[in-house]
């Protein structure tokens, strides 16, 4: 009954406990005070009505016995997977290539059983506490967190790093809600090959972006099929956060240094670790590939862009940096200091202390659009009032 | 991009690979025959009405933003818990004490990364194999198999093992069809504390024991919760197989060495490995806990039972031992060598080969009741006319 030593490697104030904590708190104190939650990346909005009823047509299909079905293909329904190669990848990628999951955050930890042991991984600094949580609790030991920030273009230095194995990168980026550009991205795909390293690269959010220029997907990179593996997800695309949905793209030409397919093993690790996302999840999954539901999905997708566009014009006139914001609902403000209690205390607003991703977040907070509209604008009241009061009192 | 080692540990013929193989080269040789399939253990029948409604009313409730829920709690629906901890309990283990989760599968290779690196391990053999392969792709070297045959009442002799850390066990057994008395139990018990070690119990088959004498859960013996964690499934017991729920038991009294919480660090892996199982399955799971939807679970299983009775009632007049099929679908038949050819060619009958289970397994067939009752009953004619041709002949 020996613990496994690396439970002590991890931060114990984990973020999102610690702000339970301090909500907690707060609402001790005050209890009729009317809370915003600007913080954690859940998604408010109902499920679009053609994607609904392909869930519902699942389960009509479920209590039948002619149509019933139980275990599916061990990389996840087909039709789906040809849907997902074509509506996100434009068949550039194969349906073969593709792995349905319940979701990218439970990838990301299945992924390092690919590789060997002690594997040397490079992160971005502020970052998804998961890729560091799940590296630590796998027993990695040599991982170096790079700072990305504004003074870099949110893109790190990656030529200073002389050997790494896994590369963690996410874009648009969760805190910082900044994409990165085609340029960097060659940059990136350019150092890993240079290096013999993986990519994992995290598209959650590529489903925000609007600007034509900026790549939705790694494989837009010429040669990334040879060195990056992508996870994926719907959960904030259609409302899926509690329904489960993702995938995982391991092109057929990405190999080991020993030449072996890194593909076949994944689909060992999947049949091993894992049993398929919901038939349910998958079947609505596929209804949001249809015409119908991609325009629900656009819909559903400006509805948080034009929140977080709401969010900025209401933060602007404190005269902070606002990043992000444009291709993912998140802000990322640099106050310059910590300010998450003064939100809380002030406007009884609720926000993501930046130090929670990364000691270079130290300094700024994460602001959501994931909210109710109602939500938003009441915070955009609340935020502009102050701003108005402070300006006349000067 | 090195390879984890551990991937050259596996067999490379994996199970149910090996089958598809098998069952290729058959159909292309005798393409019109018509299989029938007692092999994998997948469910035939579809979902029961009040549970199907369940599921759909989660839906209705997802497409309106007023009852839209996104995350749901990181353990799991707490009513969910509350039921489960009920149903299958008697409230002996709390809801705290319940994780949800997408499958027994899944949670068996992530409890590894409770326990220290190199954890001694225990398996029965034969066994399900996914407690090996996970084993040894978390890099797990000390695994032994011990073998539960006919002779030892398919309990292996565990006083024989001098030091050990996890013991998987599964009751009622797959692929054997046993479940394991209380008397036995106690014994595993006894044993798992004297050496300080921790039993992962498995009881994804509890659902279908009627003997009221046999044990449903490990916590049935007296100071189990010390020592032991279990998981289970709602797949066999409600056609959820493609729909995935699933739930593990952490008792808050379950202590490492070093005095700390096992509960406590089950939910940090479960905060970083997981994102919760659909939140349908999960309203799916309340309604099978109701009155109706236990009625239901009990027709499901009932039927399953009913399907293994016919098989044996046609097995038997071969001649040769027959196990299990009382408290789980599972025939386990000894033939003293391999019939699984056989049984393809001449019967057109699909089974699963003992060995794949371990090298115990060898000369044993797995047959499955998991099988519509015309399949069953199409299997049991061409058995039966087999026996009597046989017969006549002699």
């Amino acid at each position: 009954m020996r613990r496994n030593d690396n439970f002590a490697r991890l931060n114990k104030n984990y973020l999102f406990t610690e702000i339970e904590k301090r909500v907690a708190a707060f609402k001790a104190k005050e209890p009729s005070a009317k809370l915003i939650s600007l913080s954690v990346g859940d998604t408010s909005q109902s499920i679009p009505p053609s994607i609904a009823k392909g869930l519902v047509q699942k389960i009509t299909d479920l209590q039948v016995n002619e149509t019933y079905s139980g275990y599916g293909p061990s990389q996840g329904d087909r039709a789906l997977r040809e849907k997902i190669a074509e509506a996100f990848y434009e068949n550039k990628i194969s349906a073969d290539e593709i792995f349905i999951s319940d979701g990218a955050k439970c990838d990301i930890g299945r992924l390092q059983l690919l590789f060997g042991e002690k594997s040397k991984i490079v992160l971005q600094n502020p970052t998804y506490p998961v890729y560091l949580d799940s590296s630590l609790l796998m027993g990695q030991t040599e991982i170096s967190a790079l700072p990305a920030l504004p003074d870099n273009g949110f893109f790190p230095e990656f030529g200073k790093v002389k050997e790494v194995d896994l590369i963690y990168f996410c874009s648009p980026n969760n805190p910082t809600g900044v994409a990165a550009t085609k340029e960097q991205l060659k940059e990136l795909v350019s150092f890993a090959k240079s290096r013999c390293a993986v990519i994992i690269f995290d598209s959650a959010y590529a489903g925000f972006i609007r600007d034509p220029s900026l790549p939705r997907s790694i494989y837009e990179i010429e040669g990334a099929e040879e060195c990056a593996i992508e996870v994926s997800s719907f959960s904030k695309l259609i409302g899926f956060t509690g329904v489960r949905l993702g995938w995982s793209v391991v092109p057929k030409a990405l190999k080991y240094e020993n030449g072996l397919s890194v593909h076949d093993d994944w689909q060992r690790v999947m049949a091993t670790f894992f049993n398929g996302a919901s038939n349910i999840a998958q079947a609505g999954g596929v209804a949001a590939l249809t015409p119908e539901g991609v325009e629900e999905m656009r819909g559903l997708t400006d509805y948080y862009l034009e929140n977080v566009r709401l969010l900025r014009g209401a933060l602007q006139p404190m005269g902070y940096p606002i990043y992000g914001g444009e291709a993912a609902p998140y802000l990322w403000v640099d106050f310059g200091e910590e300010r998450f209690q003064e939100f809380l205390e002030r406007y009884h607003i609720l926000t993501t202390p930046g130090s929670g991703f990364g000691s270079a977040g130290k300094g700024f907070l994460r602001f959501s659009g994931f909210g109710s509209r109602e939500d938003i604008l009441e915070a955009t009241r609340r935020l502009k009032r102050e701003v108005s009061y402070q300006n006349s009192d000067r």
